[in-house]
């Protein structure tokens, strides 16, 4: 047990954003869902991206931008995740590095290159998202150290990786270590496409490894099968132990099975530029308040002061210090 | 002659940028001169980015910033230089391709990966740039198309290349067929170190080829010897028929052989953000103007727009449609 203690562990795809702009006529012609995400293979990667504008390249998949924000609040954060040993692999592993997280997963040989999420932002700020998982789909067992696990206090799941059997072994793996050591499991539902196709697979899942349940409006209904907000917290409190549902400018809902829902305003930002990862950004903020031992609604608050910086700019990951922020605001 | 007229062409450096914001005690850890471009070597780019903040990429290069700029104003644009076969390489083809640029030039074989230029932002919007040439610096009088030159108004040169001795036999290559055919030949001075080694060599270059001269302040002090601008003025048009001095907010001068000069005023961009591409901007904005046959005065309003513009955000390509602000300006 060498290292330091950790506030958030995060197992995902290691990816890196491609990040343009496009209209909706763009997302018509090449079938990109709006506001979604798709996996595709390599061969329409390179179509859409021939066709994409000019980009801007920058780390990201859905919890190493969470370890990102945890990293950005003052935290310490570690990923587990798989890089090609190729130069999108070097950046996206520099940049976890660069912030002070602990990401020493070895890269894949032979396999396909560093994962990609092609993400046409269009004027309304909205981001769909297409993404070659390339070696970000080959975590598995392997990768998970057993004793940088016990050194955390929550271990963070991306529902995105849910789907790749090998990794879904990775995150059995995982949670039962860290159910073995006191230690507590959160999972983000991450698309509401993986939850329909998963539902029952999920459920299993979650009563029986996860503490904290992350999902946005949608994926809660598709989850719970309503989106009446009631019986969504009644049949959260059933599946797990503490659920947040993010409603986006309508900020979100605490549900601990055994005390009262918290509701949490959003942070309206100082102009909404592009919603990528503000999901991502309200997870870190949850769980780094959690680790830390906050009240659900400083936790919640921390959450909603993480979006409303990501999503002020271009990009899922902080452009200025989370922790000062978060002192201006007396949540730190 | 096949293809359609071009405004302007560009040869100069395939670099893709590496942004990121640092503190000046990082500048001195790492001998990074404050506002400068150093090269480095693959060595020393890897020490300099392993201690660098969490990162954007961005396709760059000065050259190739500025026709990107072109292509932004709604001009035909062209780009000669050379990347290597990997993934910054096709990341920087598909940012020219994706604006409408011809960028034809084959990938390096068996050389050094794509370059790229490390670049440390600090917060009073300095730019320290910390370049590893790469692939880069092999451009050769083979890439360069004998036609697609004679397509171009103008062909512009970037200094930075010139200290490369199989680029400076492209560059006068290119520079042969444009005298030949009637068009026009750009050179941008790049950095006043560049000029401080090969001021002999550079004044026979510009006198014997070029018509079109651009350098800031300082650059155009270490040229002529004097920092006077009356006597930059007089010397200027000894040594070439039109010469463009940017002075940062106090706007430029542009000395024509045969007239009066005139003093174009810089606009404020909305932020100051990162001043890195401003000369880059301000050639474009220029350049376009001369081959549309405008103005001196609207072609160097053209430049201090297209500078503005991309001062007020992070990286050195336009954030936003120039031609749509040049519009709005009366400009276009």
């Amino acid at each position: 047990m060498t290292g330091p203690q950790l506030d958030v562990i995060g197992v995902g795809n290691a990816i890196v954003d491609v990040l343009a702009k496009a209209d909706d006529d763009f997302l018509k012609t090449h079938d990109i869902p709006k506001g979604g995400m798709i996996l595709i293979d390599e061969v329409r990667a390179r179509d859409i991206y021939a066709a994409m504008a000019a980009a801007v390249e920058i780390s990201g998949g859905s919890a190493a931008n969470s370890i990102a924000c945890v990293a950005s609040l003052g935290g310490q954060g570690g990923f587990v995740g798989k890089v090609a040993d190729d130069e999108l692999g070097d950046i996206f592993r520099h940049d976890l590095r660069a912030m002070g997280v602990e990401f020493d997963s070895g890269p894949l040989k032979d396999g396909p290159e560093t994962g990609r999420c092609l993400i046409n932002v269009t004027s309304d700020a909205q981001r769909s998202m297409s993404t070659f998982l390339g070696a970000a789909g080959f975590v598995s067992p392997d990768d998970v150290d057993e004793a940088q696990i016990k050194r955390a206090a929550i271990t963070f799941f991306e529902g995105y990786l849910f789907e790749q059997p090998v990794a879904r072994e990775a995150f059995i793996a995982a949670c039962a270590i860290a159910n073995e050591n006191g230690k507590r499991a959160a999972l983000t539902l991450s698309d509401a496409s993986v939850v329909e196709r998963q539902a029952s697979v999920l459920t299993d899942f979650i009563s029986g490894h996860v503490d904290i349940l992350l999902a946005n409006d949608v994926e809660a209904a598709a989850l719970f099968g309503s989106d009446d907000l009631d019986v969504i917290a009644e049949k959260a409190r059933a599946l797990c132990p503490l659920t947040a549902v993010t409603r986006s400018e309508k900020g979100s809902m605490l549900i601990p099975r055994d005390g009262d829902v918290v509701e949490v305003a959003a942070i309206e930002p100082p102009g909404l530029e592009d919603t990528t990862g503000a999901g991502d950004a309200y997870a870190a903020g949850l769980l780094f308040g959690l680790a830390r031992g906050f009240s659900l609604e400083r936790a919640g608050s921390l959450g909603s002061l993480a979006a409303s910086e990501v999503i002020s700019h271009f990009g899922a990951r902080p452009a200025q210090s989370l922790k000062a922020l978060a002192e201006k605001s007396d949540l730190l």
